[in-house]
């Protein structure tokens, strides 16, 4: 069980909205809509998309990471670094 | 006709992609996959929106914003404002 | 002339505020401060800075690109063609 | 002592350098420099201090959050906290 079996239903049901938001943004190509209008759209499903990942790094840091710093030892130490190199592609990306 | 018309065929093909990465994220919180695994795919898809938005945006810059300064006059100043608005939110998402 | 003549004093006031912040967070490394208290004022640094940024862009649009475009030919797309490099360096930093 | 220490001279000399560089921009801006110039600048920097945000944030999660972890009770909650939402601040900057 990984860190965000709690809010599973909830992360789904934010990324059915996303794949709508996507879904929509193709439409908009397809039907000759505005460019500022599809880029606006484009904004909005990457700030939705970086709320899911806060969210689940958030969980992953409560639950996986403190599980594994509390059994101590090189699990640990690795989790870390996982953590830090997907904080690092988040902040990059 | 918008700035993109010309590349609207690859829009749309990168954006059904984009779609079927997103789908694939929702599968993957659906069958409890690890959370690094699915961030990196949430990385993956903030990428992969930023390059269309940046295509859209230079295809505006290209088109839409050079005829109206062509044209002159207050149409040139607000699609100016305009382009800068949605960079601003770009840069901001 | 550049664009941002008209605001020169205002980005240069902006810029030295933006010195003192990051004076500011070097002398918090050395006086040894909270990691978390440290990453605020990077944080802070990094919106000032795209402030700065994004009124330069605009006003580069404005004058810079518009003068071009309204000379037109070669000297017209190379400079959209920088702007956009610019935005895209923006929107990935 | 915080989790940075073991790297804090090497923190406070990127943060020196970027000092360096904040006062090249201010001073392109004095000297006229041509707009797209500066901002490649801009994007430097940014970049440099999102470097020193990232290590900060792994030195704080192997020092600061791991000895919280390991302690356990209400401080390891409160640690967690504040490194998320350090991380929410820098993703969103």
């Amino acid at each position: 069980m990984h860190g965000y079996a709690d809010s599973k239903e909830s992360h789904i049901k934010r990324m059915r909205r996303i794949e709508g938001q996507v879904r929509g943004i193709t439409k908009m190509i397809e039907s000759d809509k505005y460019c500022i209008d599809i880029l606006t759209q484009v904004s909005a499903v990457n700030k939705a998309l970086e709320a899911v990942a806060l969210g689940l790094l958030d969980e992953h840091l409560k639950h996986c990471v403190t599980d594994a710093v509390t059994e101590g030892g090189q699990i640990a130490d690795q989790k870390i670094e996982e953590a830090s190199a997907a904080i690092a592609r988040l902040v990059r990306s």
